[in-house]
């Protein structure tokens, strides 16, 4: 038996994306948001969504780029940190710690302690009421040499983790449960 | 060390949305969608990337509204077989066993089976490229009864799961890591 629980934001699971931005003076910046995912394929886009009152938002609109980084579950604490924290008012790479290091490919940072950076160009911003939904075509990935395997990153090494905005808590990816487009195939 | 491995559609991890549409005889559709993602709060949105070959993608330009269903692992196979088969061609809710349950909010279809379900109306439609992404705005959330907990879905009991695109592979949702808002705060 279902009840209603009203109309809320909410999803289970939310990914853990990291987004990574330069400000006009270069200084470069992150925050967390769990308001994302991907979206298109060809070309491989990602969408992330961000309320106009943060930091982030006004670097993504002024430098039409960022990074969407996604961090191990050893970095729980400082991806949760740049959640809580404004760039206007603390510098975050030097607070926690993380290497900020230049994409050659978009004008925004990757961190380089995270195994996995997707760099991102605007492409699309939709209004949507609160937040913002920003369009970025993932010109390429970057990922830790000992986490590639197959081309791909290797999600036993990469180690992400998840948002659960209901219990507004981080878990950790569990077993394996199944190949997809398989185990559904109808023998 | 970061090797670049090409532009390509992966975030790590992917959610599990079973897209639930009616088709313009009234027969109940429902698709897999890993491209998905909450992407506002005020008004409480979801958005949902779809190729136009899809039968689902069909439906909701015709009907401007669908649920989109969270499967608990015990329905992983379910999962996976509505988005290898096409609407057009199978009764996925015939095949697999599961019930479709009109929304009393918007047109389209509830899986009774499955612990949760967003009951979307669409707002926005962007064209990207070979997908289109869909801005479904949250009207209500319908959970199993025994599997609420201070009016949010809990989901130690819900048991959703995620989707790797890297490996093609469904995983469980691990440990309990931190609280979020919290192991970030600088003390």
């Amino acid at each position: 038996m279902k009840r209603s629980i009203g109309a809320q934001s909410l999803v289970q699971p939310c990914p853990v994306f990291i987004i990574g931005t330069y400000d006009e003076k270069g200084v470069p910046n992150m925050m967390n948001a769990a308001w994302g995912g991907i979206c298109c394929s060809k070309p491989p886009c990602v969408q992330v969504s961000l309320r106009s009152a943060t930091y982030t938002h006004h670097n993504i609109v002024n430098n039409k780029a960022f990074t969407v980084n996604i961090p191990s579950v050893t970095y729980v604490k400082e991806a949760d940190y740049v959640g809580i924290y404004s760039g206007r008012s603390v510098k975050k790479f030097k607070e926690t710690g993380l290497t900020p290091v230049k994409s050659t490919i978009v004008n925004a940072p990757i961190i380089e302690e995270f195994p996995m950076t997707l760099e991102c160009e605007l492409i699309h911003t939709l209004e949507i009421g609160l937040h913002t939904l920003f369009v970025g075509e993932i010109k390429d990935i970057k990922v830790d040499e000992a986490k590639i395997k197959d081309n791909v990153p290797d999600i036993a090494k990469t180690e992400p983790f998840i948002y659960d905005h209901a219990s507004q808590s981080y878990f950790a990816i569990g077993k394996y449960l199944a190949k997809a487009f398989e185990v559904g195939k109808k023998k």
